[in-house]
């Protein structure tokens, strides 16, 4: 399994205009977190638009950069009272609109706490820039981007909420999140829960940086076997067969065309890049509703996948390798050209420019370095192991920083699971479909840490607006929660 | 009350031999913590110079500065046993074998608990210098010196600790320290319970940024007080008298002989700055049994200091403003020449090169703010209010940072007691002697984090070797501190 960090900086070529290349290499690399919130959101809704800034201090753990910068965030009063919670949404890597469009769920549930909701854009993405479109020029001014400073930026942005709206001083606060975001809830309540007094973790993976490195590809693959055993067995077999012909500079080309790219093929990997990062996405958002992210997408597109890849074998006369990469091409426009709108495809365009993934890389090659690998037989994957070294010469490369392993286990706890049993009031949610649920708390390590299963649910599908297609366990996870706020507020 | 960043800097001219000088200022200035820390202590234990080092980040919070440093530690095995507990001392501003001396409790109830001894030195301090002997020529190198920075070394080192000593793996953590020490003990439960089970912080004035500027200076007053309300009028009035025998040259000249100064004196202030360290010391150090720190103290050493001034009476004729001096002089020399053998005194030398001073002067002028003040009425010193813009200016001029007075609420918590009640297994212990009382948690907030009073207590009494001149009130507190760590570590 090549992987991301390459089509990642292809990608990160369009969103900063910094042109970078990196070369390919035989090893597997982390997944971006938050599919789902590269989506080209079509449900704006204009609370989420009514931006507010707050100046903050670039370095909140040293003093000898004064510098400031403008942070971002929403504050939507509506059904507020005096006194009443405040629902904060800690922001991840993307602009936080996008985030605030497709967290329906603390909208849903404002009205029953009375409660202000507050969604905080994360430094480094959108618009809250520290050092303007320079911020990712240079170490010196990418220093700063590092969970812990956000988490600072928020402690912030409440003090100065409750001390500055009238009535606000004794309202306590809940945190929200989900993916990164969902980490950042869990760690918000756990170094500052003088500041939150619970959080809701969805689909948070704090566990990712110490879990087998096998686990994400794992679940993307058990996510399609329960659709078919045939389907998984075709995207198995397709590597060696996208090898096969890419082998040739004419089959390269040849493959380019096949998959209506829109630029010429620089490599095979470039292709399986794009169509790992696919499967995963497909995995994360596979909701039992249609949705509208990268492209419109069906109910269950992970069903719809494999059912195209599966029936094409009716018509498709050879079963040699172009038959296999046909039959992947019908699948991929499930999610790539579903609307059948789509002239040709951009393997750099996964992500859209409302995710930093600059950013993302950027925290990957730092404190959240999420091992990946696949062994393509309890995987449908390629075999590809997971290498340190090269992962953080691949960083140093890029960013001039290497990362540290341990980091986040030494200062957020998680190396052992019972490391989390001083921590309290915290929910963490997780989807059985989700890839990333194998980086999550699914075991109630305390009574205050619920880990709650959302049976059928994707990536964070507990924090989206209640849908008539929701399955009954996520109705359930959310009725919990509500109930817990109830108990935390108390 | 003019105070101690000048009388700070003009001995810090000494300690890494750069000379600054600043001007002096009539607004009041903070506190030195730990005066016991700034000990030429005398006990010197073998076990504690035992030195181990570890190679750390010198930026755990960044990634772009890769740079480490050596921090020095002990460690000691003689009555541990696999998993049994680690007792952890939190280094403060100081040489960590000064710490190690005068924190007996811990030796003493190692055996108790079959318990590893580890003494951790704090970063910039002792010999753990992030850069040398180049750690504070810039603000570049300065700006590693945080509280936070020095608990991620902590947080390392236990981590390191765990997994290189077989039979450790298990072993829980309990944290002590006094004074900034405590501060730090309690911080590491609070930032870091997954590291530590629990904390007992000794003297920590962790609401001292939050507490009113007097009250420092009130139970400092109260000390003496209760040795003789004659000898706090004999004080007040001393103040006045020096400024009128100083406003002249030769005043000042006269000042300085009656003193038995070794240098000529610069200012009044800078009689009256040394003098205010002093009284500070001698209500920190009010023990109940001589001991041996900036010189030989008697047992009681207030009780002493006002015996000498009021006794004086009978000798001296004319109440004049020299007679007052001269009955001050004879207090001073119970705190600067008990043993008689001093021949001249050093206004810039109550510190000690054990104890860093220019560090905590830094830490002072960035994350601890601690405003003092007095009124001249409630308390036995000038009228000396705070005065937060000059002494950030002088911050600025010394050290080219600014301090940000909310940042301790906001990132450990205490701008209201409550805020800590999400906390747990920390115990507050403070002496009623101690004026650092003023900042310490005095009310118990939640059953876990019980506020336990030592009466008759100076600074950090508890954590000293037991005593047979002991109150009973600090037996008490020890032994409630062993049967919490016995249900911290069950």
């Amino acid at each position: 399994m090549t992987a991301n960090i390459i089509t990642k900086v292809s990608f990160i070529v369009c969103f900063l205009l910094v042109c970078l290349q990196l070369s390919s290499a035989k090893w597997a690399k982390p997944r971006r977190l938050d599919a789902v919130s590269r989506s080209q959101n079509r449900l704006r809704d204009d609370r989420c638009r009514q931006f507010k800034t707050i100046k903050q201090n670039v370095d909140h753990f040293g003093f000898s950069n004064m510098d400031t910068y403008q942070q971002r965030y929403t504050l939507n009063t509506d059904v507020w009272e005096n006194g009443k919670p405040i629902l904060f949404y800690a922001g991840n890597e993307g602009d936080i609109d996008l985030f605030c469009d497709n967290t329906g769920f603390m909208w849903d549930i404002a009205p029953i706490f009375n409660a202000m909701v507050v969604f905080a854009e994360h430094r480094y993405y959108g618009q809250s820039l520290p050092y303007g479109n320079q911020s990712y020029s240079n170490p010196e001014y990418t220093r700063y981007l590092t969970s812990g400073q956000a988490l600072a930026d928020y402690a912030y942005l409440l003090d100065y909420i409750h001390s500055s709206i009238k009535g606000a001083e004794l309202s306590p606060v809940i945190v929200f999140g989900g993916s990164y975001g969902g980490m950042l809830a869990a760690y918000f309540r756990m170094k500052y829960p003088h500041v939150v007094v619970g959080a809701h973790a969805a689909s948070a993976p704090i566990l990712q940086m110490t879990t087998p490195c096998e686990a994400f590809s794992r679940i993307v693959t058990q996510d399609f076997l329960q659709e078919s055993a045939q389907c998984v067995d075709i995207v198995r077999s397709s590597w060696g067969a996208i090898n096969r012909i890419g082998s040739t500079a004419s089959g390269l080309q040849r493959l380019g065309n096949l998959f209506k790219l829109c630029n010429p093929l620089k490599s095979v990997d470039e292709l399986k890049n794009w169509l790992l990062d696919m499967y995963g996405n497909i995995a994360m958002v596979d909701y039992p509703y249609p949705t509208s992210f990268l492209a419109d997408l069906p109910a269950f597109p992970a069903r719809v996948f494999c059912s195209n890849v599966t029936s094409a074998i009716l018509r498709l006369r050879k079963n040699d390798d172009e038959d296999v990469v046909r039959r992947i091409i019908k699948g991929t426009n499930v999610f790539f050209n579903y609307t059948g709108q789509t002239e040709c495809f951009d393997t750099g365009s996964q992500g859209s420019p409302s995710l930093g993934d600059l950013g993302w890389s950027y925290q990957s090659c730092t404190e959240f370095v999420m091992p990946m690998c696949s062994d393509g037989v309890n995987d449908m994957f390629e075999n590809q192991p997971w290498d340190f070294q090269a992962f953080s010469d691949a960083c140093y490369d890029q960013w001039k920083v290497r990362p540290r392993f341990e980091w986040p286990y030494i200062e957020y706890g998680g190396k052992n699971l019972t490391d989390l049993r001083f921590f309290s009031n915290i929910a963490f949610t997780n989807g059985n479909l989700d890839p990333w649920s194998s980086g999550g708390v699914r075991t109630t390590v305390a009574p205050s840490l619920p880990a709650i299963p959302v049976i059928g649910g994707a990536h964070h599908l507990d924090l989206r607006a209640a849908n008539k297609a929701d399955p009954p366990s996520v109705l359930q996870a959310r009725q919990q929660i509500v109930a817990l706020i109830e108990k935390w507020i108390s």
